[in-house]
This record gives C-alpha cells, structure tokens and sequence, in this order.
C-alpha cells in the first residue's frame, strides 16, 4: 500500500544556523517540497539583507533543486520602502511577542503599537505570521491572545493572518470565525497533551512552546484536520535542540520532528480513515490559501515497518524508537 | 529580631534509605522535633518488622534524641490482629492510588475494597494519610480524588483522614466540609505554580507529585495557611534525588526543601504579616489534630541573611541560591 503525496509542504520550521542548519535542512528538503523558515535567530532576520544571505546558506546546505525555502520576516515596525523591497522575498512577517519563546527578546513588546505596518502588510499583500500567546499563565496564554487575533483581524478584514501552531479547542473554534484567518497544527500537538509532559516522570523531550494542552484539546486539533478544515494546514515546527543543551538546568523549548512528520502523520490519517485528506493537509491547503506554486516533488509514502531512531547526530527525533506502519519510500534515513 | 519555635514538626517527609537516609535525616533532625516518615521505599514499609527496622535505621542516621520519626505503614489490607500489634509504633497508614508517584506500584488498585481495613483503622483510632489523586488528566487529579475523599469521610466519621499535600483551591473547600478531614500543604505548593515548572524553561527541580497548580490555587492555599486554618499543619513532602538522577530523559517528582523549609516560611508568614501563625503551623496544629507530645526542642529562627546553598552533597534543594532574610540560629549548613 502506498500513498504519493505531491509536493508536500511544511508550513512553520526552524534551521538555525552554522552547523545545526546543515544538520538539518537536508532532512527536510529529502522528503519536503517547501518549508516556511522561521526568523527567530540570535540575531533576528529582519532587514532584506539577513534574509538574503539566510537564504542562501539554507540553499547550499539543504542542496536540493525540489525544495524551495519561503523566508519569513521578523516583525517589527517596517516603512513601505522596506516593505516593497523584501516583498518578492519573503511569504509573509513573523510577529513575536516579546519573551514568550526561543529568539523572541527583541519581538514585540506593545501589541498596540503595531497598525501602521500591519496596514501596508494588508495593502501589500503581505501575510502575517503569528506565535500567539500572551505573557499569562501558561495554559491560558493561547486562550487570552485570541482577542489580539480578534481585534488584527476585523482592524484588517484583507490580511492574511496565520495562527501558528494552534493547541486548544478555544483556537480551533476561533479560526472558523474570521475568512482571513488560516492556523497552522504541529505533529506533536496531534499526539501529546499536558499528561505526555509531566503527567509521569518529566519529559524534557516533548517540552515545547506553546505547551501541549488538554486531551480535549487533542481531540480538537485531531477533529479539525481530520475532518479536512479547509483553512487549517500543516507546519511542524520542528526545532532541533541538540542533546547536551537539554540539561536538568532548565530545559529548551522545542521538538524536533521534521523527519518523522509524513510516516507519523500518515499512520494518524489512516487511523482515522482519512489518507484522502493528508494530501490537503501536508500541501493544498497552504498552497490555496498562500498562492504558492512549489516545486513539482514527489514524495511516496509505503506501508513498510520503521522504528524511528533513537538520534539523529545529536538530535533526538519526537517518537524516537517508536515503530511505525508507513515509512517514506527510497528515503535512507541518515542516523 | 527572632522568632522561638516550640518543638516544630514536619508531617509528611521522605527519608529514603541508606547513604541517602544517612544524609538527609540529620538535616531535618537538626531542626524539626520530630516528622512523619513516609512508607514508600522500594520495598514498601508495610508490616512492624519493616517499621521497627526501619525505624531503628532512622534514629541512628539521624543522631538526635530530640527528634522523633512518626512511622507508617503503607496501605494494603491489614487484619486486626496486625494492626493490634502495629498501633503504638505508628502515627498512621498512607494510602497510596497504585502507580500515581513514586514507590507508589504496590499501592491501592481498587479503592472500593479499603473498607475492611478502613473499618478497623476507625475503630482502633488510627489515622489514614492519602496521596489523593486519581489517574486523569495531570491538572485534574487532585479535584477528581475529591469524591473518593468524601465517600471515605461520611463512611467513616470517626476515622481522622489527612489529605497529604493539598494544592487546589478546591481541596481547600473541601477540608472545610468534614471536622474528620485534615491537610498537609508543603512549603513548594505555598511558593511556586505551573508556570515556575514549565512556563519558560523546563524546570526539573521544580517537578513534584502533585504538580503545582494555578496562581488561583496558590492564593488559596496561602490565604488558608495565613490565616490560621485549624485543621491545615505543614508537611514539607521533601524528597531526595541526586542530581545525576534528575536527567533529561524523563526525570523523576520530588523537591527537596528540608534545609530550608523553616526560614522560607518565616519569610513567608512575615510578608503575610502573621508570624504570631508559624508555631500553630509547623507545630500545634498537628499536635491537636494527632494527639502528639512531641520532644521539647526549642528551634531559633533569626532575622539574619542568609543565602540557600546550592548543593546540600549531591542534592540541590528548594530555593537554591535564594537570599534569605531569616535563617535558623546557630545552625552549621552542612554543604
């Protein structure tokens, strides 16, 4: 039994830099048409310059002819001339708020200080990425944000705002409300709650931000995708963390999950009944609602046993050792 | 400025077993009259051999002859004729839900068939300690345990029944509901949430049994504490890991705060504006409550700085490198 998906996408995915990038973004571009790159550097990507340059070292180092890198901005006021100029570099601008995750210190620290380029972003066509979540308590903070998506969103009937790695059910109801609202759903938050974190002995493993919530919002999510949302796609939000750093001192956010992504999803749709659906999900979605053409790839899924590694160099994958029904055909995973 | 204790009491205290027995028990022996020796041992401790033993291995870590361990048993089905034996060598027996913490695997399976025993306890006048969560979702456990709570209180109104280590605002409702019905609160659950254990970085040592809860549960705890609860007495549940344990790949529940439990409370009930409160918490409550006569032993707290020390040997305790501003009189801080 096999499964083609064509030109799958991953809509929300961290590289890093240096060596870590080179690491990683070949396992993505094996088995990934396009992904959409996060900005959140030590040194924020946010002039036409940085994505440029950042551009190219994911090019050289995913060497992938299939695999297009869609660069993002990271939000902060911008002029219209700056704006004009990244325009046709970039899919969209990523707005942080300030302190609320990974690389996020220099992001957004007055949400109502934000109209003006959020203005020309709707003029131009630009869309607007979003890691929401207030500075709250940590299993309310998606649930408070949503009246800042609220307020973007009728302030900016035109802009395409994305709600980036949705994880509760209040999420899920909210993005049906507004047509120029799309969501994004991790791998993880489709198979993890709260419990998987901490309800047993402490995973360090599957802490991520935002934190994995209740089961009933587990079952939000899974209902969503697997029901075909038509404005609800994929991104990973894959975040290598390499071993060493995961230290009982305070552990990272961030799960890495970019290779294992497509078996794992697939198992979950099939589970479901609904492989017919993972096309949508993993690309048709995203290239409907961003106007995207990617590269022609091919990817085939098989149903052939694979016991997920316990590492990849010295990343540890989400469902490390896990075995799983579906593997990507012709893939030699790289341990 | 100091404050003079009379004989505090710490009742809920893991001491584990040899070179970590050996470790730990001066540190509370140094500053507590006596504390409630919990029964989890890899072993359970659960007949008057293991509590006699065991016993005996105590006092001669902890060297004291002003301090007392208060034994238990762990809960299973006793006969009358053991408990007989076992009523004068033990404060009470603690009941565990099978596989909710650790050492916890050979606890109660089925909670519909204590009764039995539950019977002979009220009969006889021996208190029952319970760990009470249920096996749901993680942030739920402690409200679900609430009925069983309430099914063991009205079958048994004569039986005295401690809620170990409360950290809901709903707990603390429910203690109000039953005279037979007392609770222990720890010193961690009067100072941290969920969002010191994941709310930035994963904090290992921060990972307890039952997990912190809300900032709404926090108040709740605090506001009954400081004010002068008559049936809520402090039981710090300190619990020993050695840090090359705590690692990250699933790191094991318990914060270990006995060293420091008594300033930080000073702190504590200071802020509050209620010190005249200390000597009922750490002390006169639960001599009520149990009917106890601890050792006289007369503990001196200071107005005096003091800094929490990082390491106590191999283990980092609660606080850790916090600046105090009371301190325990003429105590040499093993380090």
């Amino acid at each position: 039994m096999k499964i083609t998906l064509k030109s799958p996408l991953d809509m929300h995915l961290h590289l890093r830099e240096g060596t870590m990038l080179q690491a990683v973004a070949p396992l993505t571009a094996s088995c990934f048409a396009g992904a959409v790159v996060m900005p959140n550097l030590i040194s924020p990507v946010d002039n036409l310059e940085k994505v440029q340059k950042y551009k190219e070292e994911i090019e050289a180092s995913s060497n992938s002819a299939s695999f297009i890198p869609y660069m993002t901005l990271f939000f902060k006021k911008y002029s219209r001339a700056e704006l004009e100029a990244a325009k046709n570099e970039i899919i969209g601008i990523k707005l942080y708020p300030a302190g609320i995750t990974t690389g996020s210190e220099n992001g957004v620290s007055d949400l109502g200080n934000i109209n003006d380029t959020l203005c020309l972003m709707e003029e131009m066509q630009i869309p607007l990425l979003v890691h929401g979540e207030s500075n709250g308590f940590v299993l309310d903070r998606e649930k408070e944000f949503l009246t800042v998506y609220q307020n973007i969103a009728e302030t900016f009937p035109k802009l395409h705002i994305i709600m980036e790695h949705i994880t509760t059910a209040d999420a899920v109801e909210f993005v049906d409300r507004y047509p120029n609202v799309s969501a994004t759903v991790t791998l993880h938050h489709l198979f993890i709650t709260l419990d998987d974190v901490i309800g047993g002995l402490m995973e360090p493993d599957l802490f991520c931000k935002p934190i994995a919530k209740r089961p009933r919002d587990l079952q939000a999510l899974r209902a969503a995708v697997l029901s075909g949302h038509k404005r609800i796609m994929f991104g990973s939000d894959s975040a290598p963390h390499p071993r060493h750093k995961q230290e009982c001192c305070g552990c990272a956010a961030g799960i890495f999950s970019a290779p294992v992504a497509l078996p794992m999803l697939a198992e979950l749709f099939e589970e479901a009944d609904h492989l017919d659906l993972l096309q949508s999900f993993t690309s048709d979605i995203a290239c409907k609602r961003y106007g995207l053409q990617p590269p022609d790839k091919t990817v085939v899924l098989e149903k052939k046993a694979w016991t997920v590694p316990n590492l990849y160099g010295d990343l540890k994958p989400f469902g490390a050792g896990r075995h799983l029904r579906w593997s990507i055909k012709g893939e030699e995973i790289a341990q």
